[in-house]
């Protein structure tokens, strides 16, 4: 069975445990407190060298880092990473894009915002994150008012992925309201029978 | 024929054009120069919303952008792409960590002082790369310590899109003196036939 070291409260390791109700992968979840210091042990660094949840541990005691590597090789072979060369690098390129463009602007607001508080010493870089998240939200809005989902007719990887730091955007001080398509696109993912909500 | 548009002084695309060189891929670069202004043109944004290089032009007219998912689906059904579906992840994984955990910190710090001159100003937001960057480069070097490339016996996607920062990270201020595994492996990929350099 696969074991899931993960944060609830974590968007990157939402997006696998959002990925595995949607294919119903069995597994055991144990809960790491980024904030306590858990990822930091010399224990879980044995596990993971750069000290990042999620990690899963594969049945045959083999780890793999990275929420979006973990989210490729759990739906390898489903429609949710499609085989076709090229729509499996469109879904791939979201998949950079949400770690490049989108995460270390709206995920790190929330962060310093929700987490930390907003103090002061991190108000300026708080704020510095705001223009990016809109470009990344931008973005995604182009592509989304004229396609249900980042690609294809039906929900990718791409879509878990940025699902989940894109749906709890206002707590890092992103207003939705000049993005319809992607307000919609939130609520047809979040509508899908196997969801389960984030914490 | 595919087309590249890129800036030869950029890791991201020489990424690109190494790949392509060790699969002999004939394609035509077209320049793009980032500090002109070249990728934030109203033309180029109708290529890439996001407004980066590299960007791929297929041979049918559509548009691949993120340089790790270019990398990905120009090695499709090679040995640069590991098709056994663990293997394939881990090589994402790498190339996951090279956008969120490396590039951010070396790419950078080389663009502040290289680039940009490493003005006063930016000073601070130089030195805080520095520490990132260390521990990115110390992750690689655990791995290459036991093992010839980043993932299996012979070079992947993960090494070509690890290699373009991590040769010129002396550029940005990172001595490789501490890291003879990284080191070693640099001396590996450059050896091999069909290796171009960066420029």
């Amino acid at each position: 069975m696969f074991k899931l070291y993960g944060d609830r409260q974590s968007g990157n390791c939402y997006k696998v445990q959002l990925l595995m109700s949607h294919l119903d992968i069995d597994h055991e979840w144990v809960d790491i407190d980024i904030l306590a210091g858990d990822t930091q042990t010399a224990a879980f660094r044995d596990k993971n060298r750069n000290g990042k949840i999620p990690l899963l541990e594969l049945p045959s005691g083999g780890y793999l880092s990275e929420s979006n590597a973990i989210l490729d090789y759990l739906a390898h072979g489903t429609a949710y990473l499609p085989s076709e060369p090229l729509a499996m690098a469109q879904v791939l390129s979201w998949q950079f894009f949400e770690q490049y463009s989108h995460e270390p602007y709206i995920a790190v607001a929330r962060f310093i915002a929700r987490y930390l508080g907003l103090p002061e010493e991190r108000r300026a870089e708080y704020e510095a994150k705001q223009a990016g998240g809109h470009k990344a939200l931008a973005v995604m809005e182009e592509t989304l008012a004229t396609s249900p989902y980042l690609v294809g007719a039906g929900p990718t990887v791409a879509d878990i992925a940025l699902y989940a730091y894109t749906h709890v955007a206002d707590e890092g001080g992103f207003s939705l309201a000049g993005y319809p398509a992607v307000q919609a696109w939130l609520a047809r993912v979040a509508a899908h029978p196997r969801h389960v909500p984030m914490g």
